[in-house]
This record gives C-alpha cells, structure tokens and sequence, in this order.
C-alpha cells in the first residue's frame, strides 16, 4: 500500500528541478520553474486536463482538482475509467498508481503578427508529470473534497453540507505529487521578421477577458437566502 | 506513405458512430456525438490539449489546431517532439502516425449545490482519438496552415504575409481526423438532494462570461492602419 504522507513542505522561493519531461525541446526560454507561478497557474483554473494511457493509446479528459500545498487531488465516481486504473477501487486487479500528465491552460491573448508564421497565442500553462494514487486516508479524503470546491469557490467547501458516508464512499481521490512541474507562458507582442515591418497587415495583440455574468439562483431556493460574499467577490 | 486523401465529406446530419473509447462509463446522458455540435465546440476554443504516449508514459500539451470539414490540424516545429514522433521528420526513424488524444473544453458556468457532492461546474467538451499523421502534399500544408490561423481570427489568414518556402520547410503539420468522436456537455443548475433542499445554503449557477478587452497594436505598427473589421467584429 501507498504511504499518503503529505510531501515536505518547500519554501516558495524554492523552484522546481527541471527532468527531461519538463525541459521542452523547443522555445526553452518560455519555460519557468517557479513555485509561485505555478501555484498561481493552478489556482487560477477550474479544470485541468488529465492524461493517462488505456490499452497503450493516450486519454486526455477534463475534470475539477483541487491543491493543497504541494498536493494535487483529483476526484471521480469509484466506477469511473481512469479512478479503476489508478487503483482507486481495492477489487479491481490494477497496479496502484497511474502514470498521468495533467496540464492547466490559461489563453490571455491572441497574437496576430503581419506574417502568418508569427501568429501565435499568449498563454500560461502548467504541466505536471507523475503517478497519481489513491487517497487511503479518511481524514486526508475530506480534505481533498474540500480542497476540490474551495478551488471552484474559494470559501465554499465550509458553506455546503459536507460529504455523507454513502457519498464518501462513492468518491474516489487520487493524489499526485507537485514534483515534475513546469509553467510555460508567452506573453507580449508578435515577433515578425524586421523585412516584414511595412507590410499594409495591421498586428498587435487581441487581450482576452474572463468575468462572470449576473449568478442564477436555483429556482427552488428558499426566500430570503441572499447571494453569499464569497460570490460578490469573485 | 501514408495517404492525405481527405475524408469523403459527410453530411452534418450524420452522427458520429460511437465506439468503445468514445462512451463514457459515467453520465452516458451526456455524452453526445452530433457533428453540428462538435464543430461548434471545436471551432469556439483557441487550443486543444494533445495528448501522446512518450516512452510509455502519457503527455498532454496545449496547442493550436484548426479545421478543415471533418479534419483537423496541429503543427509545429520540425524539431518539436510530438512532430517528430509523427514521422512528420523523414530523418526520424518512428512510425509514421502517432496515437493521440485530442481535447478540447468550455468551461461555461460555476455549479454550487447545497451539498458539496453534488457541486459542478458547467461544460461542453470534444474528445477525438485517433492516429495523427503528418501532411505531405505541399497544397494541403498551405489549406492546413491557413485554417489554424482563421481559427484564432476567421479572416486572418488572407490578410497576413502568407507562409515563404523556409517557413513552410520549418513546419511540420498533423491531420487527425474526426472519426472516433464525442461531445460532452452539461448544462443547468445544481441536482441536490430532495432532503437537502432546506439547508440554509444558497445554491445555483454562476456563468462564465468570455469576451475581449481593447485590443493592443503593436509599437512599432505603421500610422494609417487600421483596426480591421474582423476584429471589431469578434
């Protein structure tokens, strides 16, 4: 059985060892290593993109996760695909653990150069390489789901009724271990060539912008239950 | 060699044929194979997140793609890994073609439930497997090449500098097309409990809003050009 102990923590400051997985073999000097940058990538998106590999071909799904500190959770249903592989489920005859690659993306922006060839996006991303197992721990499990919907709503995880046993029990974590981690970001103007400088092509930077539209209170809410502060402050 | 024959053209009334790999285990009901629909998800996202298998272990990176009927295209340096492994470089002693996954997801609406089990969040999604090959016919390379960049800004490509000789010889494009093929989405407010109706804890949807800030011209962009309407009318 997997040991779930929590990894040590490491000062911010401290960036990540880069390994030949998280070293890309093209535009290096996009690539970061940095705690906070990454934490803050992470923290900023609402799903990420998990790969894992069934019958030799890749899957790539989105789902929610959550952090804790150097501690990424995934969860899923105890009969969901990738939840049986990692050995999330004690009947199933699979190793524990699932190699997995799971990428964040945020797009900030479209580049548009005066040359098709330097058209490109500003994007800030974060890949982490490792094998994600299953939460054993009971008290690390409730954790995890709190760490799931604070990372939807900050704030939230204590104002929902927690999970019951039966939903405990239905509920999968897996873990995965922030420690084959890189960022990779652009950001700026486009880089056309200095000959193509008085082509009649407009270029510059189309910024994207992320909000929220007015809530949707569900149609069965009781009166008089106002729209909590940690939504007015999103 | 493998062929680049396009794909006979298939009306959009036809549904994808579902396959083991493209019917979930979980929430069948949302899962979907309409082509209008997977168009629409495709063409509305700037990047999809590819994911490969590299020495047995699986990568998922963003990047841009682009459609062309029920075809879609990645490229890349020559030099970058995935291409290679493609076979996209002759030099390169791989198998021409390389199993992904390719991914795309909205994220349309923050779902808060008055249980924790039961928060979501809102989404429409496209998975695609297949075998990505590289593009060897020199016209299907400019189509492709023009497609990616209409797909960050439909217009675009006619009004840019197209692509010159050492350009295209730097650029090794992917077609994967849209076979194995699904939808997934979820839409609505939170689906809480009958007995947990009358916890005190507001429930409902938040929306995401997307949308563009003012867009940015480059510095040393010429007096007297102007914002095209294409922008304007993004």
């Amino acid at each position: 059985m997997e040991t779930t102990t929590q990894p040590a923590a490491t000062p911010d400051s401290a960036p990540y060892e880069s390994t030949d997985r998280t070293v890309p073999t093209r535009a290096r000097e996009r690539a970061a290593y940095d705690r906070a940058l990454v934490h803050a990538i992470l923290d900023e998106s609402y799903v990420c993109h998990l790969g894992f590999v069934r019958d030799g071909t890749p899957v790539v799904l989105p789902t929610l996760f959550g952090r804790v500190g150097e501690r990424l959770y995934v969860h899923g249903s105890t009969g969901s695909r990738p939840l049986r592989m990692a050995g999330a489920v004690p009947a199933e005859e699979t190793d524990p653990g699932l190699p997995v690659c799971l990428t964040v993306t945020h797009v900030d922006g479209l580049v548009l150069a005066r040359s098709a060839f330097h058209h490109s996006i500003n994007y800030r991303s974060v890949v982490v390489h490792g094998v994600a197992r299953p939460v054993t721990d009971p008290e690390e499990k409730r954790t995890a789901l709190d760490a799931l919907v604070d990372h939807v709503v900050p704030g939230r995880a204590a104002d929902s009724r927690p999970a019951n046993p039966k939903e405990l029990a239905a509920t999968a974590v897996l873990y995965l271990d922030l420690a084959e981690v890189s960022a990779k970001m652009r950001t700026g103007g486009p880089n056309d060539e200095p000959e193509d400088m008085d082509l009649p092509f407009w270029s510059g930077v189309v910024p994207l912008r992320k909000g929220y539209d007015p809530v949707v209170p569900s149609e069965d809410l009781a009166p008089g239950i106002e729209v909590p502060d940690y939504l007015i402050e999103l």
